[in-house]
């Protein structure tokens, strides 16, 4: 398709009219059109990594940082992993016409709320092409059209992969505009999508701060707001060490570049001088460096091995995703709910204490997605919670909080019964 | 305060404030603040009919309909409503600290969800100044704040109801910020409020139609849009007669002027004939005008006492919210529900049948926030609907549909205990 021919307002009436479509097809037909889809990614490594190579080498051409180059590449193997992503999709319960909250009224009306889809999501997102699959399976999962809008360096990787989902889910009665990609870079059918309120129920951005930012501020439709994590560990006078040094060894180190990484250690005065010592030097086997305030860097300095800068105003509150940690002294777990109330971005905070009354306390003061008490906030994760894959981690307070998975893609009508009943 | 003091973004300030203060509050506090409210409210009957007086007065002279006059004045026996409401939203469920899929998973981590309040609620509103005491006492209820903003009819009766709102809330230990007035009638401040995202979790605009399209379009925060009902009942050929009888009456007669009443009238070609005869003449009583489609008018024109006129395009659609109704005839139940799909607002939608088949098709593909067999769509009402006080109808699909009630105030955050648990 030209660039010129795109025509947003005739994508979105059509997704319309797929998802209603859709909404209509039974568990059985969703779910073979996406183990279909997973025989066909498989089949078709050849050709997807051949799609991909083009990007990555027009990609390496303009710069594009090692980082991001690792989320853009296809290997067989993470196409056999995103096959496999999409067989698990295909096994979790359907999230449809689950019946909730049903009870009769005293005049004998018959109430309930059903599950239904939400109707037509839109994501648009950067770099990491297994995006385009992972949505596509959740949305048809959920008996939702989607429309996608990937990263320009992803843009012969995405054609490719959409294809091969339109000619897996059309052989199994999915209809083709069920799944729409926009074939194109050009950046002002971005603003256009944007303003779709009529033809689109939930936009989900996935990427940066800045894509964030803009579709949140310019989306006319509800946006699920997520992926910026800064998350604090904090360790109470009554943490037990060996505990807080594998939370948060595991929280700073086993994957430093996603959202439920931990950015900054907060410290009781009291264990400062036993505990932080040896948490430093666990992190220091993986050469994380540590921006310490005034406090935890006196106590520090004394290991001079250790890597560690003084803090500035800007570390409070910052998402390092990578091998960074700041650290900060308090005298209270007051004041340490009051630090991650000012900074945090509301997306995962922990406490390490075997103070049962101070676990429970921290659980009900700070005001995040998910509260940890003695684990790692490396669990923020739909997979790891159970949910299967994942859609998106929010940090709304609307609709849906934490990790989301295929529930949180759908909506609910109201049923009601009647046998002639009227209003008084 | 006079007019050019007030300062939005210390209001929302103080809203965020009192909002974590008022989270923290046992539901014996909110509920006592509730209950001290009633008993303020029906003792201070007196002013608060002296500063009503004054807004009727101001608003007679100013040429406001009789209809949006009722909907401004205050009675001794409508305070005493008021405050019987708010004494049954005292003895309401807390809605609360309530734990949802909680769940162990393999490692040993116990997760659950716990419901909390959603932080700052903020309405702008129309007339009514019942509205005030209704969502200060929900959003208390639920352990929200809440900023208002009343219509300027309504200024003086506002502005008294919120100093009795503070006064009992206050005696009870809930944070004077926790219910602010913003008294002004400066529209400039409208758009002001509208870009609070940083302050604000939830706007509920409650009003008429460009009241919810200006606020939908212009808030950075999410919106609940509801209000707007275009709402069918399609007699089907298997309809009885006395239902569908009872039941158009009903959803027609028995409140024309609120959004769940009945607009169009779809009849089965089949039982034209033999039902919208006695129907038509049944709303007769009431006066309701008919706007007929052909073949309806050539079938009621033989009953020449009847006020039918012929239906025009704008008819489909349109929510009259008078003694007024559109008829249509159609030739089967899919013409029914594409008509709805086309026409309605997605608010509530009724069929009559006695087919237990089609009355299930119906359930399947009306998409609305409410769908009927057999009933008057008038009940589509939180009260009605068992769940209390109701602070909207919402015709969104995210968060929540239909009635709202205190835990539609409400998200969650996830807890999760572990006992040292890190991820692989």
């Amino acid at each position: 398709m030209a660039e010129n021919t795109i025509n947003l307002d005739v994508m979105g009436l059509e997704s319309r009219k797929a998802s209603k479509m859709l909404a209509r097809l039974p568990a059985k037909t969703r779910n073979s059109a996406l183990l279909t889809l997973a025989d066909l990614l498989e089949a078709s490594s050849a050709i997807i990594i051949e799609a991909n190579d083009i990007d990555c080498t027009e990609s390496l051409g303009q710069g594009l940082s090692e980082h991001m180059l690792d989320r853009l590449l296809l290997t067989a193997a993470r196409i056999k992993d995103m096959a496999q992503g999409v067989r698990e999709i295909a096994s979790l319960p359907d999230p449809l016409g689950v019946h909730r909250d049903s009870y009769t009224l005293p005049n004998g009306l018959w109430v309930q709320k059903r599950s239904v889809p939400l109707g037509v999501i839109a994501s648009i997102y950067e770099s990491r092409p297994n995006i385009t699959v992972d949505i596509a399976s959740l949305a048809v999962k959920s008996g939702n059209a989607v429309i996608l809008r990937g990263g320009k360096e992803a843009f012969n990787t995405n054609k490719t992969l959409v294809t091969l989902i339109k000619k897996a889910f059309t052989s199994s009665g999915i209809p083709s505009e069920g799944v729409q990609l926009i074939e194109s870079t050009d950046r002002t059918l971005v603003t256009e999508l944007l303003r779709m309120r009529d033809y689109i129920d939930l936009m989900i951005p996935r990427g940066g701060e800045s894509l964030i930012r803009e579709v949140r501020e310019k989306a006319y439709m509800p946006v699920i707001t997520g992926g910026i994590g800064v998350c604090h560990t904090y360790i109470d006078k009554d943490a037990n060490m060996e505990k807080a040094k594998a939370i948060v060894y595991n929280a700073k180190v086993q994957r430093p570049t996603v959202c439920n990484a931990l950015d900054t250690i907060l410290i009781h005065s009291d264990v400062l001088e036993t505990h932080l010592p040896i948490i430093a030097s666990e992190l220091d086997k993986a050469n994380v460096e540590l921006h310490c305030d005034e406090q935890s860097q006196a106590v520090l300095s004394e290991l001079t091995s250790l890597n560690t800068v003084p803090a500035t105003e800007g570390d409070w509150g910052k998402e390092y995703l990578s091998l960074t940690a700041a650290v900060k002294v308090v005298s209270s777990m007051e004041e340490a709910v009051n630090h991650i109330d000012i900074y945090g971005s509301g997306h995962s905070e922990a406490i390490v204490t075997e103070d049962h009354s101070t676990a429970m306390q921290f659980l009900d003061e700070v005001d995040a997605a998910v509260v940890y008490v003695n684990a790692s906030t490396r669990f923020t994760d739909g997979g790891q919670f159970g949910l299967g894959a994942e859609i998106a981690i929010s940090t709304n307070k609307l609709h849906a909080r934490g990790p989301m998975g295929i529930s949180e893609l759908t909506s609910y009508k109201w049923i009601v019964l009647g046998n002639g009943q009227v209003r008084a």
